[in-house]
């Protein structure tokens, strides 16, 4: 068996490094219709309300899956058959969203920026007037294909103005990047356990408004993925419909004391982005190149445009990274070679002097100097 | 935090009480895409085929969610828009089977048996002469709503003589009932984690019949419960496509080791048939009634009628049986008040004498003498 202390350490958008304390929040077995884990449900639900000053305006529906499965129990629920999505796309989230309601027959209109270009407010607002059919707007807040950070809250704005319901894919950002229901408009705000928080992979969660979910019966394409029912039989009896992944809920709600005692959103971002700030200064200072100009960085995850160095390979690079206890993460960008270093979960100032020690020495032992 | 050695012990139908080591097994962090995690997901899948004498004829697909999820998931897939399917109920997970397929859009007729009774091989033959657009028969193994061991193997032959293709909900009785691919013609055998095989709640997984998944490309209602998507990108790149449970999954694997330990399905079937039987004998000598006659039970699971002695309150005995360390199981029949007790997961002799005892008190505390 693998010991915990020597475990690469996580540096990708998710599944990320947890604390060890929340993966020993797993070491019990729960009834999953019992009053104890009901309560454990009820408490994260208010605890993710709170953080997005939710508690009055929307409530919290959890499901079991990856965060893609929230993501598309939202779309199914909320769009009715007869509605019209348009997707803002500048990456692979973005598109999967489109590849979702494709599936589920609802009809949408993309706006497709390509590999990284974010959505502008203006171009937005044309959409919406040119066509009286969308009646909702879908955005993905940070886009981890590239790590950019969505002009959200100015989109927002557009939506509101335009009457239209806005539906955030926010996978990668809640819990270090600050929401506000109060301020932000918006119907459905979509995470999942292992981003931000910083829990282990197994349930998404929405944040929707609450009259929009009451009036969303029988939209649902999916059995398992309609959260109107999800939802009116947690209401109903604190339990959730079909079996819940009990260990990853127990590690999720430990992950939320732990975000709280961190201090919360404003904690959590202030960490973020310092590894952020520390990884792109160190590895710019070893030649590499950021994809983006620094005013659309997220403290979520950077891309790094692979070197033209005829020895630099990027197998090569990973295996020996991780051999010294680093994992990073491959690129996903179709016109760049590139490749990706999160900055969320479990990573300190040690783990970030580490990985830029493990960079330089494997620069050195793929002989590849980036200032010649 | 509690102490796993005071959890009660759950006598369910899953989630159910896991083995400590299984439970470590997620003191770690994997990268969902990481060669390391690859390799889990390979020896999960071979060694789930290798259980049921599968690996020339079917292919395993695991997919996130719970195992409804997998259930809706085998069925949107595999039946296409235009099939029909034949649904064989007997319970709660047969009338799932239906309001899955309503969902989907997808026809179906039932055969409803109530509460309990098993469908007949003559009644089933006699439904499939009568319709010929009837193109998949659903069937459910071990139907926990009362504890009842359909006939599978019957109805099986069946299916197979009237050229129909056959999908067996195996959620609580795969790892712990023979299934052999060679004898028995399935085209799809569904379970989940947490079940017989004594995992955590997560993920579900079917084996389906490889040419029958290979045609079965464009059927699938939803992106995220598409198993041919899934199952084509895992071949691709041995990874899941959406971000798996990692830590649920490593539990499987480590729960999946210790299956063969015990002696694989024979091993288990053998403790699991123990706990039954000492249950079973252990409660009607203390007065109470099964629902089913024993040629009907299962040992997954048995009904328990609930007493009509006066002083007996079904929330008193739970809580009181639990706060003697074992959390039994709600009835779920429209018919009849019933109680369930579960024989699957960490439950040895030890567990069944401390269960006997814990009954024996509480009926004592509530005054019940049942052979008054």
């Amino acid at each position: 068996m693998r010991n915990e202390t020597v475990d690469p350490y996580l540096l990708t958008p998710g599944p990320i490094t947890t604390s060890l304390t929340t993966k020993q929040a797993m070491l019990h077995d729960w009834g999953s219709w019992d009053a104890d884990f009901n309560a454990m449900t009820g408490e994260l639900c208010r605890r993710l309300l709170a953080l997005a000053n939710a508690e009055d305006s929307h409530v919290c529906v959890p499901v079991q899956g990856s965060g893609s499965f929230a993501v598309e129990a939202t779309l199914g629920t909320l769009v009715p058959r007869d509605g019209k999505v348009l997707v803002l796309m500048n990456g692979a989230y973005g598109q999967r969203i489109g590849k979702s309601l494709s599936y589920m027959g609802r009809g949408y209109v993309a706006i497709d920026k390509g590999d990284y270009a974010p959505p502008s407010p203006e171009e937005v607002a044309e959409a919406l007037a040119a066509d009286s059919a969308i009646s909702h707007v879908a955005l993905v807040f940070c886009e981890t294909s590239s790590g950019i950070l969505n002009p959200v809250a100015e989109i927002a704005e557009v939506v509101k103005a335009a009457g239209r319901s806005l539906i955030i894919d926010a996978m990668s950002a809640f819990g270090a990047l600050p929401v506000d229901a109060g301020e932000l408009e918006f119907d459905a705000l979509i995470s999942a356990a292992n981003k931000c928080i910083e829990g282990v992979p197994g349930f998404g969660y929405a944040l929707i408004r609450r009259p929009i979910l009451e009036g969303a019966e029988g939209n649902a394409h999916s059995l398992c993925l309609d959260l109107y029912d999800q939802w009116r039989y947690m209401e109903r009896t604190g339990q959730w419909r079909f079996t819940p992944p009990t260990h990853v809920v127990a590690a999720f709600l430990q992950a939320l004391r732990e975000h709280e005692a961190e201090g919360g959103v404003a904690g959590r971002l202030a960490r973020y982005t310092r590894n952020r700030d520390r990884t792109v200064a160190g590895l710019r200072d070893l030649g590499f190149r950021t994809l983006l100009e620094d005013r659309w960085f997220s403290p979520v995850i950077t891309t790094f445009l692979s070197p033209t160095h005829a020895n630099f390979d990027f197998r090569s690079f990973y295996d020996r990274l991780k051999a010294k206890g680093y994992i990073i993460y491959p690129g996903k960008l179709t016109q760049a070679e590139s490749f990706r270093i999160g900055h969320i979960g479990q990573l300190h100032d040690v783990q970030i002097d580490g990985l830029l020690a493990a960079v330089t020495e494997t620069l050195d032992e793929l002989q590849v100097d980036l200032h010649l």
